[in-house]
Order: structure tokens, then C-alpha cells, then sequence
């Protein structure tokens, strides 16, 4: 099994490329060949089987060179994210849109329909949401990231229908805890008032804590994209395009959660800071699906934020809380 | 105001440039110039106002071109038909997407924000759907056309929010009765059935006449595309994408309306010849909409099957029923 992760500098690449070179490819079988691709020269894992290669997917040729390496499967997690989408409407739409379409091209005049995993993003769904987002709630993206996922959706599907590729479009959750440094994204405090707090460091909450908002943790994210690489014919055959499973918590659960984990000292250092404009972000972000056609799937899902939180220490700071 | 219709020698196309000769844009005023584009040399309407132009619209300059003729407001109605779009996926995708998309970024790129009415339909809904589609329900195209359709409206209401244009996808109902003879579209025969008897021919009947159907007259479509034109800033702030008013009525229905209006020599012209392959299409389109958001803009409706063939012969046939 040749698998092409495109995006694998990553966080969520990083952690991909490492599962599937110790574990392979679920209900597929080992990997013989995983190439690793992003814009910078990813990091790939400490295996033979994988190579590295700095791609600039928005050249002309780029799509063409990756497929003529003949994966089986392609995780393509390459993006601009929300923000900077936002920021530069051209670069949004060359590497989130344009890019996408070379590759499904490529693959079409390949002749090898193979299975293409698309990550993509609730932020296709836009303001006002119900409280319980159905399986069948309609697309008003309110940013240009939102709009280009959705029209890479509609692009894999057809493409699919085709018989071109054969592709699952995964809507990822907010992902919880992000290890590194904080990001500018509206939703990077999420991570920061877990992460930053667990290595000792005071953390800026820019929302009201009765916030509910819609998560998921690195790992869960990682095993729904093997997940949808695993599914059969019959599994896409209810609809290529599956809302990811993640919990709904309000923020002053995680922090409730981070104080029966860590203590007051850990937890107090999460200090409320109220921002309008990441307020009427968040506010407007879906609090929670109902991801039945994703539960039929066998999906997975986190068993709670505490579950959540005890996986990051454990993965990202070595069973130690409050720092060096 | 200056008017570009792109797509100009199609059915609607014609009766749109028409009625903007004649009688004005509703709540924008007067026309003081007409550009009739298409990729044939489009018929103008016997008025001096009117510019008519051969453009081929897949090509990188033909956008830029056409809006150096300083719209201010445009109708895109030029596209590749859902059976075509089918057949050669390449030419569906290029005019049909990449062209739209190519005006959009020629109308970015002006500094112009001008309106623009974009001619959507309701293919970009896909089976299975509820028996009354609600205005917020998701988008699972099951063509290429459909696909294409709903890849431009993301596109129109993204470039909308950021300011680039300010534009509202209309998604028209199966239009009846389309004039002219028949064509080819899985759709034909639901004019076929009351165009054809009622100029003395005899009609197919594909599928079982207890089909119900969403359909709008071409005058109403045309009213539709100039209601949507003349939407207020307001108007079009709960949303850029409508689904057009239509009525639902069964095949039979159509036929017991034909019988009153024309007669049973006529409506026995309708012969009932089961084709699976056109009643399985059919049985996949929604039979009807809710339309609350179409409603509340007050967007105009045809009164019944009855009326349609009526305004049919009256239009179309000079009021003579039976052929020359």
C-alpha cells in the first residue's frame, strides 16, 4: 500500500505519517511507501519506507509529479488556514481550491480512481445554526475558507460519482489541544487554555466561559481520516462528504476539567479577557452535530474532555504537568 | 443602467432582454444600454439600445472584456446543459465553472461591485429529499451540472461577502413550457407533453403521470431573474441563494389541465411510452419546495398549470390551439 500524505508538516500530517508507519493502513494493511508532501520539507518518521518531498502544490505540474508516484491512498491535508484565507482571498483560492482541482485532474487523467481522504472543516456551515446541527444542514460558509472547502467537497464527490477518484470528505472538529506554539487562528485559545496553563504558562480567554463549542483531540482526528481511508464501497455509498464525530463542551467545562486534572494553580492561570471579535467568531461556530450517517460509519469519538486533556499530557508533555 | 446578459440567445435570455427593453429593471429604473452576449451571435430585441456580441466565454480575455463595458448590473445565464454537462465533463466544467469563475475575478479585479443575477437550479439538490425541500437543506448534486451550479453559488456569495460583487443565485424550477422544438435534457418531455399536442403532434410520456414535478413558467422565470435584480442591500442579507418560486403539479395534472384548456383530441396527442431511465431521473428531483425565503422577498409565482398553458397558447401560438 502506497500512501501520499499531502500537508504532512502539519500537526495532524506529523501524527498520520507516524500511525500509519507503525500500525498501517486500517481494514488495508501495511504501508510499503508513504510520501510525505508539504510546501515546507516535512519531517517525516524515523522509517525507511517513508520519503519527503517540498512540493509547491499551486505549480502547474505539482499534482501530476505526485500522482505519477502512484499512490494507493492520498491524505490531502495541505491548506491556508482560516485566517490567513481571510487575509490573502488569492492564495485561499490557489492553494485551497485550485490546488485541489490539479489534483483531482491528475487523478482523473491518471486512470486510477484511488481513494482520496479530504480533509475538510465545519467551517462550511455558517450563522445561524440550530443548537443540534443535522446531517443534512445546509453550506453558508462565512469566511472564504469555509466556501473553498465546500466547493472541494462538491468538487470530490463528483469527481467521485465519476468514477475519477474515489473520495471521503471528512469535517474535522475544532481540534483540541493543539501541542506547539499558540497560533493566530480565532480558534487557537481553545488550545491555549489548556496547553499553556499545563506547562505553567498564564493563558488569555477571550470568550464567555458558558461558551459551548465543538471539539475533538489530535488523536480521534487522526484515526477518523484512517477511518475514512478504511471505508468500503458500500460505506461511501450513503454519502462521500461525513461531518467528523467530536464532543460538544462549554469552556468552563474544559476548565473544570483542567482543574480536577491539574489543580487550581494549573487552572487559575486562565485568565478571562473578554475579546468582541473572537466572541462573535466563536459564537457563530456550531455547538454541535449529530453525526448519525458518521456513527453508522463506526467512527470514532472521544470519551470526554478529561480524556482529552490526560492524552495531551501524556503524549505532549510526558506524564508532567506546570512546565520544566 | 447599463445591461449585460450573458447568455443572451437562450430561451429565457431573449424573453429577459424583452422585458428589460420594454419595460425597464423593476426599482432600478430604465435601460440605457443592452450587451445581448453568447456564444452565438444572439438575437437583440428590434430596439436601439440593444449590442449584441459572440463571445466565447472560456476564453482568459472574454470576462475582462465584457466588463470594460461598465455593467452595472448582469444577468449570467450562459451554461452548458445538465445532459451535455454529463456527456463531456471537460466542457462542463469549463464554462460552467471556470468561466463564471472568471468573470467574478474580472468583476474583483474592476473595482466594481456590481449586481449580479446568477442562474442557478434546483439540480444542485440531489436524492434522497424530503416531499417539501426546506430552504436550509443540504446540497448533494447527483450531476456534474448540479455540482457546477453549486460551486458558483459559493463562489458568487464569497466574492459577495468580501465586496467584490453583489450577487444573488436564483435556482429556477424545471421551466414550462419551453418553446421550440423538443431537446434533448431528461426534462424535455414536460413541455414536450403540452407544446407538442397543442401545435397538433403527439408527445411522449416517459414516466408514470402520478409524477409530481416543480416547475415556473418562462415568464415567471424571467420575473424571478428581475426580482432577484432589484433586491435591496437588506433584501439580500438573509441570504444570497434562493430557491425560485414554482408550483408542484403532478403529469397527470398537466394532462387534465391540457384536456380543459385544448380538449380531448388534443390531450389525447399525449402517448404514455415508459422510459426506466428518464423515470428514474425525474423520480429523483425534489417535487416541491418550501420557498419561505423566496416568499418573504416576495418573489412572484405562476397561479397554476392552468394559467402556464394559457399564457403558452396566448404567446407562443398567437392563441391558436391545433396547428396551422
Amino acid at each position: 500500500m502506497r500512501v501520499l500524505i499531502l500537508g504532512a508538516a502539519g500537526m495532524i500530517g506529523r501524527r498520520l505519517a507516524d500511525r500509519l508507519v507503525h500500525d498501517g493502513l486500517p481494514g488495508r494493511g501495511p504501508v510499503s511507501a508513504l510520501l510525505l508532501a508539504d510546501v515546507m520539507q516535512p519531517v517525516g518518521p524515523p522509517d525507511l519506507i517513508a520519503e519527503v518531498r517540498a512540493v509547491d502544490i499551486a505549480s502547474p505540474q505539482a499534482a501530476a509529479d505526485l500522482i505519477a508516484w502512484r499512490p494507493d491512498v492520498i491524505f490531502h491535508l495541505a491548506a491556508i488556514v482560516s485566517g490567513a484565507a481571510e487575509a490573502d482571498f488569492t492564495l485561499g483560492y490557489d492553494i485551497n481550491v485550485r490546488a485541489t482541482w490539479s489534483l483531482l485532474e491528475a487523478l482523473r487523467l491518471s486512470g486510477h480512481p484511488v481513494r482520496l481522504v479530504f480533509s475538510s472543516s465545519v467551517a462550511v456551515f455558517g450563522a445561524p445554526v440550530p443548537d443540534l446541527v443535522p446531517d443534512d444542514f445546509h453550506l453558508t460558509p462565512r469566511s472564504s475558507y469555509g466556501a473553498q472547502k465546500a466547493i472541494c467537497e462538491l468538487l470530490v464527490s463528483d469527481y467521485s460519482r465519476k468514477g475519477f477518484v474515489d473520495g471521503v470528505s471528512v469535517r474535522l472538529p475544532t481540534i483540541v489541544v493543539r501541542p506547539g506554539a499558540p497560533n493566530a487562528a480565532a480558534s487557537g485559545f481553545l488550545s491555549g487554555i489548556l496547553r499553556e496553563p499545563l506547562r505553567g504558562v498564564a493563558a488569555i480567554l477571550p470568550v464567555d466561559p458558558v461558551s459551548e463549542v465543538w471539539v475533538a483531540s489530535p488523536g480521534i482526528a487522526v484515526d477518523s481520516l484512517l477511518h475514512a481511508a478504511g471505508l468500503s464501497a458500500q460505506g461511501v455509498d450513503g454519502g462521500r462528504v461525513i461531518n467528523g464525530r467530536g464532543i460538544s463542551v462549554s469552556v468552563a467545562g474544559m476548565i473544570a476539567a483542567l482543574r480536577a486534572i491539574a489543580g487550581d494553580a494549573v487552572a487559575d492561570l486562565v485568565m478571562l479577557a473578554p475579546d468582541p471579535r473572537i466572541s462573535a467568531i466563536v459564537g457563530s461556530w456550531p455547538k454541535a452535530f449529530a453525526c448519525d450517517h458518521a456513527r453508522s460509519l463506526g467512527f470514532p469519538v472521544d470519551t470526554g474532555i478529561d480524556a482529552i486533556i490526560r492524552a495531551h499530557i501524556s503524549e505532549e508533555l510526558g506524564g508532567r504537568i506546570g512546565g520544566a
